[in-house]
């Protein structure tokens, strides 16, 4: 576990095996169970959760009553609402556990000792953020332009163990369609 | 000019006017007229661009030949596509300017200079990043969910200087709806 992420703050920046026993102080490592909600709408937003194992799944309940999500979160993904994490306030998101995960969540006070603390990892959020921004606008061209079945396609090509890891009703909702359209669809592909 | 963006750097981070002056070298100050466009697609993405005064534009052009908005960046907002800029590699957008605008725009290359020598701008660059990365899930909720007729309103409602400042045919382009359904739910609200 503890490997895994030294790893990945390796990729970005140089920290020692010392450094990181020590930022690893500042982090709480939970498991959570499939189902199991970490997060709901109205409650104040203040954790940021590294995924060391799993998958986290965060949506809203529209309206109507109806999931939507806004994003996954595999191995090596951090999520939070990061505007509500920032201004310290309530989140209108749920995040809840697709299958059994493993997290390291750490506050937005914990979070700044760190920074304050170790300096260095201010590059490996700023790199993490940038990516994690950029691949939102690709998305957003995704969602305001292709038809409904060429997200899905598109989304299954790019991302296949994905596809096949998360149930299909989620990925449904990810990409704003109805169960009974993906499974019209892939049938046809079948077919 | 300078101070403006001197003064956003310190909502985030001390810098000092010396280290100002030094970081301003990093960057070329451009003046852009209005419908002047600084990157197409199919361009190596190795610039990013902080907006002075003025306003830019980021869009692509999809295989019917139609502009869809992706991104709007008025003074304060930086622009450039995150994720082809982080891996440098070929944009598929392209960036306008919607009316004569002055940015600073800084290379690749020069950004990683700067924060090597500047290493505290790591942190103004993960909290623009951040509350960027936030801002683009909330636009997914709205995206995934809402009416366009309610889509029009929200971002009206939220953002009225700037709704009325960027043409309407921008408006809808960014907000995936024809310039005539724009025309249409202005004028139904208005009676």
């Amino acid at each position: 576990m503890a490997t895994q992420f030294f790893d990945h703050i390796n990729m970005f920046v140089n920290i020692d095996e010392k450094d990181f026993q020590r930022i690893l102080t500042f982090f709480d490592l939970r498991s959570v169970n499939k189902k199991e909600i970490i997060v709901k709408a109205g409650d104040l937003c203040n954790f940021n959760h590294f995924v060391v194992d799993g998958c986290l799944q965060m949506f809203y309940i529209n309206d109507k009553g109806t999931e939507r999500t806004i994003q996954f979160a595999i191995e090596n993904w951090w999520m939070t609402d990061f505007l509500a994490y920032h201004n310290q306030s309530i989140t209108d998101f749920y995040i809840q556990a697709v299958e059994n995960t493993k997290i390291l969540s750490i506050s937005y006070d914990k979070q700044e000792e760190l920074l304050n603390e170790f300096p260095k990892l201010e590059k490996y959020f700023r790199v993490i953020y940038q990516i994690s921004y950029g691949a939102s606008l690709i998305k957003m061209k995704y969602l305001l332009d292709l038809s409904k079945e060429e997200i899905y396609f598109q989304f299954t090509e790019h991302f296949p163990k994905f596809a096949q890891r998360v149930p299909q009703y989620l990925i449904a909702s990810f990409l704003g369609l109805t169960p009974e359209y993906v499974s019209e669809i892939r049938n046809k592909k079948r077919s």
